[in-house]
């Protein structure tokens, strides 16, 4: 074979990845479309943001695609331990927070990142990850979540999903709060070639990651979103949204990179939701199923037992 | 004068400001009454935190009291530049939310920081800081509450105002949307001894700042909190309070601290409100009240003209 162009290669499938989401998430949806915005970002690149918002199940969603390139801040540089100040990043970013409290909210992100100099490759890797974060965690539904996450990892290896599933534990969780944001599920970063794996192996494991999206989120989409719930069961959500936030905006590298760089604000900050909400000290019963879901919200859990 | 405890002196002060404060605002709120409460930080000293739910003006308001101290964290000592490790620090913290869009969003911070090594003061200073936020700006009201922060500094050097003014310009503005927070109004840090200033000279200001507070936002209650409003205008407060969230967590110093030192989570985050909203992408006409205002949320505005 000769040799790859990853820079091209992995917009044409980012770019098809976006499209086939968004088509699967309309069908299941069924009250709205997504609405398509192309961007360009001054220091180089761009992106297509498409949002659904007030949709028959999701209220605010977003499935973004950017490929963008400039110059690397020193700060970013510094962080990430490279030489170069060159970077090209390109990905699929999405997530989606459904009105009905019984739909988890979803996150997924699959990425490439190459740096140079003087227009040679210097680094590159691939990242990603998926996680959920269900209201109320149902557990028959956070081990289907789980198992198709394995079954992709599965494919290249065994080692692979314990391994990620312990590193989205670490990556997911709100420090100040002692809490993961919700049931975790895979996160990897700065997978290089290695002596197991090429970087086409690398991409094809990506390829995989982002393929078993949709299926997996409309299939909870369907099995919960015609459930009943209460003034109490929204108000739950709105303070779980409340901690999604503090997690976008305290932690996430992503969100972090994208305001450091001078990405497109709203495309970056489409995770937030639309509404979302920080009653002071909410107290809930020991038995609640709020508390049961609280309690849950912990490192190491095996959620495919 | 012998010599004086600034870390007995300041508690004593902000303790029955605290109180002060509360006993003001409960007054001209009229339909609810601030909830105590006490706490102990594990690393040393604790804080009473007094919050105000669902009154008939304010829908979450904190005013906390803190004195803690203990090991200054390294990442902290570093980002301050100090040698010591360990650390005493007091305060009064105020965030309040209103349910009427025309009443203002406040923040008040008074605080004095010591550093010491061996028991012995290695540093020292007040800092601070009152800043507005309108959901709505309403010039002449601007004027006024510019006005009496110019009041209170220029008691004690006709430089200070200025000074203040813009260093509030440049701490609250939330770099990542190239906009101020609100209409500013003083900012200080670090205020230590100098040839012109003692050390109670600073506390003496500082103790002006904390005493401007209750009439001055009372008034701003007293003219709006009986002005009718849309859900419109509701809908617009609710992106306002976005932004706040987006600037408290992302940039402020005294939030960072707090998430850093393992602070009081729900005393330190009382200051995000209630509900806040993030619709995708907003926009507004060009001569709305919206936009007038977001016009208007830019650094160097001369709110007294």
């Amino acid at each position: 074979m000769t040799e790859i162009d990853y820079k091209s290669e992995v917009q044409v499938f980012f770019r098809d990845l976006q499209e086939r989401i968004c088509a699967a998430l309309e069908a299941e949806d069924g009250g709205a479309f997504f609405e398509k915005q192309e961007w360009q970002r001054e220091g180089g690149g761009g992106g297509r943001t498409m949002v659904l918002q007030d949709g028959a199940v999701i209220e605010k969603g977003g499935v973004n695609f950017s490929a963008v390139e400039g110059e690397l801040p020193d700060k970013i540089a510094k962080a990430l331990g490279v030489q170069s100040n060159h970077f090209f990043a390109s990905g699929v970013s999405i997530v989606l927070h459904p009105h009905n409290p019984w739909v988890p909210i979803i996150h997924m992100n699959v990425r490439y990142f190459e740096t140079s100099i003087d227009g040679k490759v210097d680094q590159q890797w691939f990242g990603g990850g998926i996680d959920l974060t269900p209201h109320y965690i149902v557990p028959e539904q956070a081990r289907f979540f789980h198992q198709q996450l394995k079954n992709s990892c599965d494919a290249f290896g065994a080692e692979l999903y314990p391994e990620f599933k312990k590193w989205a534990d670490d990556y997911f969780y709100i420090q100040h709060r002692k809490e993961t944001r919700g049931i975790g599920g895979i996160f990897f970063d700065r997978l290089k070639s290695t002596a197991q794996f090429t970087m086409l192996d690398r991409f094809d494991f990506v390829k995989a990651v982002g393929n078993t999206f949709a299926g997996t989120y409309t299939k909870l989409m369907s099995l919960n979103k015609n459930k009943a719930y209460t003034a109490e069961e929204k108000n739950w959500q709105y303070i779980r949204r409340g901690r999604y936030v503090e997690f976008n905006l305290v932690y996430d590298k992503g969100t972090k990179f994208g305001l450091d760089t001078n990405g497109r604000i709203e495309s970056i900050l489409m995770s937030l939701p639309k509404m979302a909400a920080w009653p002071y000290d909410p107290q809930f019963e020991a038995d609640s199923k709020e508390k049961q879901t609280q309690n849950l919200l912990v490192k190491g859990v095996d959620w495919l037992q």
